[in-house]
């Protein structure tokens, strides 16, 4: 039975930065050549991160890439990696568009190319704008076993090039990917890989990005499973990773029994990289046991992923810090705990900006935060400010109130050009969704860390976090009363949240079924909540769409975020009712 | 040789208005009726208006739809059209999901339906996102005449539709469209329809969408052309208009020489309404002649798109007046004459915001552009506000020059909340290119009425109005010396624009190439442009994703605006340079 040694390299690319991808994906086979590895596996479009968006159509982009991928093989030789199998992912282009595609590589040359097959054009994908599909399929001979390679959505969907490899014939499936994050989708992903291991009758290595590129994070969560989907290894979420795994497998899969030597609506094209050598097993150290990583428990994912989010957005742009403003509440003391998770609290600058309205507790919760966290932490009374406009303009009731908001706005802006922080914006989802910020106002910012979470979600993530502290003998980071008093936006005298807005729990439901399930008022209704009620939730959600269009980017955690994933139009006479 | 009388309703219908956009079709098709047209052609997705978006995925937004399809043929035969076949786009929905369908009506049922095949999925179209394509090819029988239907795209691409439809031989071809507004556009759709009517050998009869939709804006432009391509009737652009022509026909298509039963990858499907009566050739008044619009000319075109796609989002939103800043510049000169064509002068507030950098002209001209437009005018100093945030945070340089721009900002979005003015900002194509702006500050608004018009185009389009009014014996709005100055931001003394930027004839040229036709920097240097000022211009493109992002929506009126048609990352280390 051969023994094949397989690594997958979960690294952490940046978006059209070629020359440093490329020099990522050499410094990592190389660490995989020293482990023994018979083949290295490496993430979707690796040469120019991912997605590269409009950047694929640009002939100019597109060249570069096939330049770097050009040179790779003799990068690849010199590192030492000459006789391993390199699979990366890349774009490519010829006269007829651009390609999401694969290259395999091997003794110094591109030995094959896979083109993905199945182009996601949902949810925040538009791969059909960019991308013409592919219908080769090459499956290479190495060590007198059978390989085929297949690119993220391909798995996604039944039949397609899955399908055509296990009709084929192969030992081993090698499934390049740049899947997005989301809440609980490691679980759909390991049953997804484990389903199609079995379709195929073939062991699948999945290797993943990770990092964050704009909304988007990518988990990692790369993985081995064996032919009856059994996990065999798993790469740990958010963290660069080489996940090695030795396995042994049957070989001969293209002789085996009902292989076919044509698949319909495929080409198959069969690469012998033994007839010109020995191929794998060669003398080698025993490999270390394979990595087998825990999923991580839900907030401890989600807390990652925005870390992660944070993290590379602020790095990926070249910023050193960020400031945010403090107001003693929940979302700010999260956005600021994360802050300084992900970069450290002397790279977070926190503002305390009382106005007249401010409560003597908000003031003292800001101060408690910067206390525990350690970050720099400074006060801005605007009461001077916004004396000018009310004065001026003759400004009361909303006018007035948003004069506080876009005060501290201009506020937080001229520190960024000052000191050259990134602003953070610190809105959750449910505050996103019904429009209870202030355009302009609390919603500036260069990055938004919470925008996808639910103000549920916001609070459980704090108490969380405290705990995690708590368990590690740390401080907690987050003020014990700013998770539990009543949240308010202090824009006028005792105002709370709970004047205008719907009890959280019962809004974050309604919101989960109207933007999370799509789900019209009827259905809202016949599934218990009172028409009024849902009525008066949707029309605040529609109401706020043109509010959305300006907000800052922020990390996707969900099946449906704000942006991409959701695309209404602003002019928009649609009212949900029943008929 | 069988006559038929044909009227193409170009109709403004608003998004998800399903009763008022029905009640429209209604309306149009009594008018049609009352003109003795045997034939009425409504637009592509006329019922829900265009595009939805993702309105097209939910459950409840569909039911509603096909509900008001189902509910139109009884509608038409009250209104006396039971007669007339009328031919309406709509959204259609079954367990599979939408498409983008077109409806033959005729006494009281469908009797046909047509799906789109080629979805659009570039520019500012996601059509593989929302719909399946078509393969059905309905051919009317009406007065014996043989009649295909077709929607928007199926005239894009070569083959498909209109070819099978030329193989199986018809008549006449209906086109329904919903075809987005661009510079010079209305010469290649004219050259196109003529070219496919030539292909399939049968006239054209083109009715398209008027009015705007967010960014987009529909001009109309609906025609008829005859087999050979000739030009037989033409509507106006940007106005409702019921275009009739009549039409002597061939009759028997599908009988003739050649013609074919089957045409590979469609299904034909005959409708014979002749069966069960006499079709067309009632007794009727003969027809007035048919409409031969002229095309604009370039500017008029232009200052059409943008007054109408200003008006529509104002009144489609429900809003009655507008406040914009005047700086006594060109860009909110242009903008005020274009809100004032769009609105009228009592819906229009300008209010002029000097700071200490103001110069003595600057606010001479925004008080004269007053006086000329007789827009609401006020003028509210800055330096008080601006003094406040000075002082009390030590601002110098940038910092110092973004906070006046954004107390403007500030004031502005004050007086929308107080009064309930939609705000206008008043940057350009070239400004928002470049960056050249204050997010937050000069950069507020709801809607961005030139957010698609280079520098150089503001300057020809004031101009250009001016003249008109001077040959119309009216006070042309702009006044002089905002066309002649060079232009200034004035955030600090004698700054001028040409400290910051290149030359704008210059600026706009390199970026209509890298913009506009997605050129890299190589090419640029080979066109002869200087390397490191196209290097400069590029950088200073790419650094700017971030501010376009939070930047209002505006109407596009070239080939490829700011916003869907151009989509790339903002973290993005992709840097232009020859290798």
């Amino acid at each position: 039975m051969p023994a094949l040694r397989i690594a997958l390299a979960q690294v952490n690319a940046c978006v059209g930065d070629l020359p440093g991808n490329a020099a990522l994906a050499v410094r990592w086979c190389q660490r995989a050549a020293e482990s023994g590895a018979d083949v290295v596996l490496l993430p979707e479009m690796l040469l120019t991160g991912y997605p590269v968006e409009d950047l694929a159509l640009r002939e100019s982009f597109q060249q570069a890439s096939r330049r770097e991928l050009d040179a790779l093989p003799a990068r690849l030789v010199e590192a030492g990696c000459a006789e391993r199998l390199v699979v990366v992912g890349y774009l490519d282009a010829d006269e007829a568009g651009p390609r999401n595609a694969a290259a395999l590589i091997h003794r110094g040359a591109v030995v094959g190319r896979y083109f993905k097959h199945y182009l996601p054009n949902y949810g925040v994908f538009d791969e059909f704008r960019y991308f013409r599909p592919g219908n080769t399929l090459p499956v290479v001979r190495l060590g007198g076993l059978d390989l085929g390679v297949v690119i993220c959505e391909d798995i996604w969907q039944d039949g397609g090039p899955v399908a055509a490899l296990g009709e084929a014939g192969v030992d081993l499936l090698l499934c390049l990917n740049g899947s997005p994050y989301e809440r609980a989708k490691d679980d759909t992903r390991g049953a997804l890989v484990a389903r199609r291991a079995r379709e195929a009758g073939a062991p699948m290595a999945y290797v993943n990005l990770v990092g964050a590129q704009d909304e988007l994070v990518f988990d990692g969560d790369s993985m081995v499973v064996d032919a009856r989907g059994e996990l065999l290894a798993r790469a740990p979420q958010f963290v660069e990773h080489l996940l090695c795994a030795e396995l042994d497998l049957p070989g001969g899969a293209w002789q085996r029994q009902g292989s076919r030597e044509t698949v319909p609506g495929f080409e198959l094209r069969r690469i012998d990289l033994d007839a010109d050598g020995d191929g794998v097993g060669r003398e080698r150290a025993p490999g270390a046991v394979p990595a087998m990583a825990e999923p991580l428990p839900d907030e401890a994912e989600v807390w990652g992923a925005l870390v992660t989010g944070l993290c590379d957005y602020v790095h990926k742009n070249s910023f050193r810090s960020v400031v945010l403003g403090l107001s003693g509440g929940i979302d700010s003391a999260v956005v600021a705990a994360l802050a300084v998770d992900a970069l450290g609290a002397d790279s977070v600058y926190g503002v305390s900006m009382p106005s007249d309205y401010s409560s003597e507790h908000s003031r003292d919760d800001a101060a408690e935060l910067a206390k525990r966290t350690g970050l720099h932490f400074s006060v801005q009374p605007i009461a001077g400010m916004v004396g000018v406009f009310v004065e001026q303009l003759g400004l009361t009731g909303l006018a007035e109130e948003n004069v506080q908001a876009r005060c501290r706005g201009v506020v937080l802006m001229a520190l960024s050009n000052a000191d050259g922080h990134l602003v953070l914006a610190t809105g959750n989802k449910t505050e996103l969704a019904v429009g209870y910020s202030t355009i302009y106002g609390d919603a500036v910012g260069g990055f938004a860390p919470i925008k996808d979470v639910p103000k549920t979600l916001v609070w459980q993530l704090a108490r969380w976090r405290n705990e995690q502290a708590d368990r590690r003998g740390e401080t907690p980071p987050i003020p014990p009363s700013s998770i539990t008093k009543p949240p308010s936006a202090e824009l006028r005298p005792d105002q709370l949240d709970s004047d205008s807005l719907p009890d959280y729990e019962l809004l974050d439901e309604v919101l989960d079924h109207y933007v999370e399930a799509d789900r019209g008022v009827c259905d809202l209704i016949d599934a218990g909540y009172e028409p009024a009620l849902a009525e008066q939730i949707i029309r605040m959600v529609d109401h706020a769409e043109f509010k959305r269009r300006q907000y800052p980017p922020g990390t996707k955690i969900s099946f449906k975020a704000f942006g991409r994933d959701r695309r209404l139009p602003i002019t928009n006479a649609w009212r949900e009712h029943c008929p």
